[in-house]
């Protein structure tokens, strides 16, 4: 894919930024003087520095790797980033557009004419081409596709027919393939003629004539045999196989834990149709985690830093708008004890104690048992549910004797009334029960209707422990110290 | 390292797991049956079905992959893991212990004898062993290293004398070595002799016959160049490399950029003296989302889900506790102002919906900006934080002005006065602004000081918007209202 050997030497990721952003500040210091100074004519002169300091740029930028290049996109404001992008290679564009973040890649197609599009999805092989397709303009897709040969067309249009995250989807077709009944020495002579092999080849696919999948011969095997040997005799039949409507996330999971590089995707005869490598699933990995963090924080996508005030309030105001509503409920709930606060205003003040612990003992349980369930460690059907439950409200029961314990100790030093310190202690308790309780269920209850366990389940349980905690405490309050 | 290929058939983990419940759960009821019908004299019957049961699961165990063992120990209770664990080959137990999590290999390794430990341990790499040895016995450890050759000892005492997440304790030491003066006839004939190639292995490491990294001799390379060229001409020798005192984390980065499988380590004159390879990688990046999602809930480490409610609490216990001083913080803010309250009753139940918006608000601001930061993109170096600070105030004071608009109009409805409307809105207006603020600060001033900018970022900024939304809010009301 990257025509550039990755290299490493002693200046870091940062180091290149830097220069980058140096010689793009210069840029910046000429153009203003050249504002400054118009019609002075010396524009000659700044011409040249102008020049000079661009062809200093592109020098720097060719070194680079693709990746690293995608790396410096990305942080930089979007004037920058595309006086950079227009230094870039044309024929690197296409390279680089599969390596950068949606949100940047929206940034520099809108600066591309499609003849430009065009020019770099024609370096790209069908599966990039199909997880580029939906940000490409219409005209440009369809008449890319006039360009491809059959075949191409055919494996664009199956790879589009797949969810992003499925294995279909995620798949390539660079895979080579051999017959099993052959000698080691010919797959050699044949490995030879192929001039190149595709990158994370650890392994040639074994069919028959009909495509079927025999097995795999890995590269080891074959350095490490005597070329006389059949393949058949050394492949390994019975290998890990992933059928393209699976879940990209649960092939993952296989690849770490099973050490894959790379693996065969089958359709449901049998046929192979496809490979998975490494790198993509690490990217899903990656990808996966991030999102994750996203989601926790309300964030509806990965946001460019750059973005736009305006790009970015629509990416949160979904999440500020439920949490006003959750927020606005746990202030009716106060607001039906307004009586209570106003002979005792104490009450006010602690509160939120009550229902702030109950939101972190309830978040703490929520992550612990939404990656037990990502793991596939818990689900209602293997009976570890009831064991986690009690597990959860004995350790609730503890830190709420005690740290209710504590504060309530500290509540009747302050307002000189037992009590009030009794009824804190046992609000804390209850509360922290409460939260123990949703904690398990929540992700339980998402998971039993299909959902994602994680999504929105952070919500909810502050939801209920900030409602829960404000009636239990205010209600005990309204009962016992009226 | 696995003895046991991976395989991957119709029936999922899950399954897996579900047969290896059921044939426990058979077991009990023939335990539980044995108990009741005690002094019957149909022990021998009893003892058939139970050794029946036992084989048929160690049948199954022998079959899986030891990751997937693993896996299954996981999801067991104690009684049941331990159970499972004794049936499992002695041979075999050195891998599974490898794969998995530290709070179960506890469990596991209690349940050992130093005896069986030993053999388990002498089963084992040099980098596996030095993974280990914190966990092991002393005595075990110490007879360990007596039984290794110079060459093992001194590459686990090397690999010790890393932190855990440098590269020098993450490298392994199965690099295959060639000269660059050979033909690759010659490679080939002795990667035959070898028999069998280490794991990832893409390439081969060219050393002259000081051991100074020459360059890599990629295996794609080796397959399709004529067996007649010398290392020489066809070795790649501008590589990515790694120093055993760098950090893991910035490794996997650039595994992930540079889509690597392997790598060579080299010390600081160049000799080679281990490699980096993409699984080891792809863990520490799994790890390293994990911990970071364990973090934000303050769970201080992974936890067993069948921990015990004591083990439970010491993990959450610091975190409650910071949390518990941060609520005790703002809760002393209201106290200041608990003769407003008294008079306008209405605060009190407005005050939790401005400190609330404000800490959903300011943890968006701070996910946003670690990620950038983790991602190299944002540094107090390279001037962008500015621009960052302004879209991040600009964004607060859009969503201050529009949603503390429609909480301002909500207030005037709800208690028919308008100046307490107004004084909600400017109250969520500054503390919006107030988690921007913040939100931008924590993580550049936590990097600053050379700490992690997530570690703690979401409980100061908690505490600063419900302390600083209460004061705000209700000193506005006391200002104007009273």
């Amino acid at each position: 894919m990257s025509e550039v050997e990755a290299k490493k030497t002693q200046e870091s990721l940062q180091d290149r930024l830097a220069q980058v952003v140096d010689l793009l500040q210069r840029q910046r210091i000429v153009e203003s003087l050249a504002h400054r100074q118009e019609g002075q004519h010396n524009e000659l002169v700044e011409n040249l520095v102008h020049r000079q300091n661009l062809v200093e740029l592109q020098r720097k930028l060719d070194d680079l790797h693709s990746a690293d290049v995608a790396y410096i996109l990305e942080a930089l404001p979007l004037e920058e980033r595309l006086t950079v992008w227009q230094l870039v290679k044309a024929e690197r564009d296409g390279d680089i557009l599969l390596e950068v973040s949606d949100s940047v890649r929206e940034t520099l197609l809108a600066d591309m004419d499609d003849h430009e599009i065009l020019a770099a999805a024609k370096e790209m092989d069908a599966d990039e081409l199909a997880d580029l397709a939906s940000e490409l303009p219409r005209d440009v897709v369809h008449e890319l596709m006039e360009t491809l040969d059959a075949q191409q067309r055919e494996r664009v249009r199956s790879a589009l027919s797949y969810e992003d995250e499925q294995v279909g989807a995620l798949m390539d077709f660079e895979m080579v393939t051999i017959r099993e009944d052959v000698s080691l020495e010919v797959v050699l002579r044949y490995l030879r003629r192929l001039k190149e092999l595709p990158g994370h080849t650890d392994k040639l696919f074994v069919v028959d004539s009909d495509g079927i999948l025999k097995g795999v011969l890995p590269i080891k095997r074959l350095l490490v045999n005597d070329p006389d040997k059949q393949v058949a005799d050394i492949m390994a039949s019975d290998t890990v196989s992933f059928h393209p409507d699976e879940d990209g996330y649960e092939a993952a999971q296989a690849f770490e834990r099973y050490d894959l590089i790379s693996a065969p995707v089958v359709d449901k005869h049998g046929k192979l149709i496809g490979r998975l490598t490494i790198d993509v699933m690490v990217d899903l990995i990656r990808e996966e985690s991030e999102s994750e963090a996203l989601r926790t924080a309300g964030l509806r996508e990965e946001e460019d830093i750059f973005a736009s005030v305006w790009r970015s309030l629509r990416n949160r105001w979904s999440w500020l708008a439920i949490n006003l509503i959750t927020a606005f409920m746990a202030s009716r709930v106060i607001g039906l004890f307004e009586g209570s606060i106003e002979k005792l205003v104490a009450l006010a003040a602690l509160m939120p104690i009550v229902a702030g612990i109950g939101g972190n003992s309830g978040n703490q349980t929520i992550t612990m048992i939404v990656r037990a369930m990502a793991l596939d460690q818990v689900s209602h059907g293997n009976g570890n549910t009831k064991r986690l439950m009690r597990k959860e409200l004995g350790v609730a029961l503890v830190n709420g004797v005690v740290w209710g314990g504590v504060i309530g100790v500290v509540a009747y030093l302050l307002y000189g009334s037992w009590s009030l310190g009794v009824v804190m202690t046992a609000a804390m308790t209850l509360n922290l029960l409460l939260a123990a309780f949703m904690g398990v269920s929540i992700p339980m209850a998402l998971a039993r209707f299909g959902r994602d366990p994680a999504m929105g389940a952070s919500v909810m349980i502050t939801a209920v422990t900030d409602s829960g905690g404000f009636f239990i405490f205010l209600g005990l309050a309204t009962v016992f110290l009226m």
